[in-house]
């Protein structure tokens, strides 16, 4: 393959600001951590030098994200420094992204999916407990979360029908594909750094933030319904989740800093970010199903930010490892057209959503294909395009 | 090290019936895969010559069991087969347990603990939700679960008190030292071999447990009681989960086997196990603290199996992983002194346990050392002793 100025290969929404990394292979070859550049990918290895430092060769030469979470902030911040130069400066080998296999780009280490946007977690209530309080008497004092499944965290595209119990009127549950399937729009933050044992302060907590990818966290609303008293969801949400197969470097979003919304109940104070830089992220997000937008959730309308989740999960004293994933929950914006799911969207399956075609939905079909999306908004312009996040549901036996 | 006569080892318990797994080292060099004899730990490398099967090899020269439990159940049991010839005719060197460094014996993948324990789940029913059924609608229907923290369960004995917001009168939570720090006794799988993706049957499950080991998950029931609702347990078990540092072979549990409790509700094909192999297992349980046995939970009355667990885990199309890990919750029989927590052992705290030296306990404090114990029961006699799960709590700040 011979080299590309890679520069030139720059797009709207994938340039030198953002250089997000993926894990790529030709198919029959091992996978290389790789960035992004438009719509090629470059392998790291092949942008550094040997008199760069061993520590960013020896991330750099890996399969995936896995060495460079490990080495920490200080390592994330060197290597990008020198991508950007070398990206504006040099050639390199380039490959169409679709001209390459995609692969997992880091290892999950541990799951955690929250539940921090209150319009979602309202909209829920709403829902599910109809004439009580919408929220809650715990959801404004922590960011109320559960562990997940990372093994079937993954990038693929197809999503089979999970099979399961259902809940029926007569008390008897039935075995079957689940009638309510759903997405679940929403932004993952992959952590790494070696974290001292002991609970993380909120500074601490932001500095273990390596990057931010879409996620779509599947879920079978009748199976989770039946299941989840007393502990949580579990088949309802375990058989698939998925993330984009870039992931964007935290450092690419500074400029999308922005307030979370006030807090209108006193925090805790290892929670209570008032005096702290504001860590709410400027993300547009919409959700897409067969080509038509159906919702456009704005992520700055999330409560609790990341290092608060972070410093809760730590608390207690539980330790971080490199590869730990934490995820917001679903993102809904005060607005009808801004819920991130279809449970809310279709108001529990009782205000089908009407599509442009003319037919109607209120939880997934078999062929419907759900793509995720969204952009960094900066000064009122957005130069940085998150990866998209792509699933089509089939059938299964 | 000079060679031992291997056979000369054994202690009643840990015999050739036996042989645990672990991982040792001396402290300084990398850790070994090892089996334990008696009071000592021989290396598994140690035991095989150049002629075995590679597979079986590369296995044991592994600084745990992560090789061997991908490698599956016919490799388990070939070299279970050999290790024993070895043990019963061999010489090799061999370390006092309390001369070598134990270390994690396997990776987790993913966690899940279920609620498998008809009187636990009763009793807890009882105390939190009075006057009404003791147990919920789905509990019958299927093995309730959900994900844990994988990163922190280990074989460390020190474990550190907690914190997190507390409910409080008023309904502002406190922040501080967990004031109900409990144990759960549990009996943990360990499983393995090359799951293909999709769900599995009821015999499919029973060849993907590889071994057993006493667990206990450490639960501070007042930070568990203020964010469990509605995504089930979190910051209240995620600090640290211990197990015993020796993995029983599930093969060696063979002459344990018995039938689970009789089912009196009809179960979805996937879980009915009336036509299987019986699954329950005859282990005799003991939680001791600070040298007073104060239960004694029948394993062998859990209603949910093993292979009932992994068949629920995987039928919505989960794939498993090895060193997916499963607990079936707090074991606790029917009588009053067969309770595997502090929680019902003291009725919610409200009756206080009376101890030996005339003080009172309800929940776990400062310096409380618990030890559980196990022992497999076959043909009226135990030839089996688990390993002991050993955890004492000490004061955080």
């Amino acid at each position: 393959m011979s080299a590309t100025a890679l520069s030139e290969l720059v797009t709207d929404g994938f340039g030198l600001d953002h250089l997000p990394y993926g894990s790529v292979s030709d198919g029959d070859g091992a996978p290389h951590l790789a960035v992004r550049i438009g719509d090629h990918a470059v392998l790291v290895r092949d942008l550094l030098d040997s008199e760069d430092p061993a520590e960013l060769r020896d991330a750099a030469d890996a399969p995936n994200l896995d060495r460079l979470l490990a080495a920490g902030e200080d390592a994330w911040t060197a290597l990008r420094a020198l991508l950007r130069d070398r990206v504006a400066h040099r050639s390199a080998p380039a490959r169409a992204i679709t001209d390459v296999v995609l692969h997992m780009p880091f290892t999950v280490a541990d799951y955690v999916d929250f539940y921090a946007s209150e319009h979602h977690a309202s909209n829920v209530g709403k829902l599910f407990r109809p004439g009580q309080p919408a929220l809650l008497p715990n959801w404004k004092h922590l960011p109320v979360g559960y562990h997940g499944r990372a093994g079937t965290i993954g990038i693929g595209s197809e999503i089979a029908r999970p099979h399961g119990l259902r809940p029926e009127p007569d008390g008897v549950p039935s075995f079957g594909p689940s009638r309510r399937l759903d997405i679940e729009l929403e932004v993952g933050f992959v952590l790494g750094g070696s974290a001292p044992e002991g609970r993380l302060n909120l500074d601490e907590a932001a500095g273990h933030v390596f990057g931010v990818v879409l996620m779509n966290d599947w879920s079978a609303r009748d199976i989770q319904a039946y299941e989840y008293v007393p502990l949580g969801p579990n088949l309802g949400k375990s058989f698939a989740t998925s993330i984009a197969p870039w992931i964007t470097p935290l450092q690419a979003l500074e400029a999308a800093r922005v307030a979370p919304p006030s807090r209108d109940t006193p925090l805790s104070s290892y929670l209570d970010d008032e005096a702290s830089a504001p860590w709410g992220l400027d993300l547009l997000l919409e959700v897409e199903l067969n080509g038509e937008v159906v919702a456009r959730p704005p992520f700055s309308s999330t409560y609790w930010t990341a290092p608060q989740m972070i410093a809760h999960m730590t608390v207690n004293g539980a330790s971080l490892r490199p590869g730990d994933f934490i995820a917001g929950g679903t993102v809904s914006g005060p607005e009808r057209g801004q819920r991130g799911s279809f449970l809310e969207l279709s108001w529990g399956g009782e205000e089908p959503l009407r599509l442009a075609d003319g037919s109607t939905r209120t939880f997934l079909e078999d062929g419907d294909r759900v793509v995720l999306r969204g952009v960094a908004v900066a000064d009122g312009e957005s130069h940085i395009r998150l990866a998209e996040c792509d699933g089509r549901i089939i059938a299964s036996a």
